[in-house]
């Protein structure tokens, strides 16, 4: 029998942090705050990706869900057990907790003043909020943070879904702050 | 009314190419084989992030579910009838097609010998091959294809969501081919 190239789910679960020891490896200095997600799948997904390039902590604020909830367990594969996360009924409460904690907010929305992703002097600890999968980041929100980014797209669609955004931002700062 | 900072879906959408339009527009030249996914969401997504970096093709190997289906085109917002692909049943006569047309084939996924997407020396034009949401790449594709690359995880969870990755590895690669 030829020996498996690929790493079995079992060799690559091993290799991997138990929860207890995740306690004890530093994070990223990144965070994410999700403004009125509607899908929990999305917010799952978003979760797992979170665990993935170790974000320091989940901002979640008005109707986003919270867990403890089975459907976005499943989703998130059990990594909203381990990312840290807090709720914020109002989004600018989030902000100033935020601003307070000395992490820079900056959101990830086209707008008129936005620079893209792979241009932007990002300063850690930094917090990309993201919004609604219709409407996007609330415009009290986008006059209240300075900084704002965006993804450059190249097609006739004008955004991504947004747990993709999130894995593309998430791990694009990840890169930039291992560069710096 | 104090003005708007968020630029409006309709704004963004009439700046965007129409379906027309996008056929004079040069591709980036990066593909994706899609080998054997389960959930048509998933495709519908990453042909949503494909026209959003504008890849040049879409494989669909195996099982993958192919356009025409409303399911897929409603997760793909209509790109899926903008972004080019082709379906094979055999995933290794895909692989000879790519490779006949000069397209450099790279496996994402964790083997022996897979080095991180921010590392590997990627050559133009390249095709990403994703897998399975559980068993990932076929192990026939791996011992057929010499470059195999992984996203760096730093959590408990040993992957991604195939359509976050997909987000992540097309980014990063029109990221490195724009700084080439």
């Amino acid at each position: 029998m030829k020996s498996r190239l690929k790493r079995s789910n079992d060799e690559l679960k091993a290799d991997r942090p138990t929860s207890d020891e995740l306690a004890f490896i530093p994070k990223t200095p990144i965070y994410f705050m999700l403004e009125n997600i509607r899908s929990v799948h999305n917010v799952g997904s978003i979760f797992r990706t979170a665990d993935g390039f170790g974000a320091s902590k989940i901002y979640l604020t008005g109707y986003t869900a919270c867990p403890p909830r089975e459907d976005l367990s499943k989703t998130a594969l059990g990594s909203d057990k381990v990312v840290p996360w807090i709720h914020f009924e109002d989004s600018l409460e989030a902000i100033d907790d935020i601003i307070a904690r000395g992490i820079t907010p900056v959101v990830a929305e086209q707008t008129i003043k936005s620079e893209s992703i792979y241009e932007l002097d990002f300063k850690f600890p930094v917090c990309i909020i993201l919004g609604n999968e219709v409407d996007g980041v609330s415009e009290e929100i986008i006059r209240k943070v300075d900084l704002h980014t965006e993804i450059p797209m190249k097609g006739i669609k004008q955004s991504l879904n947004v747990s993709v955004a999130a894995g593309v931002a998430g791990f694009e700062l990840l890169r930039q702050y291992l560069v710096k």
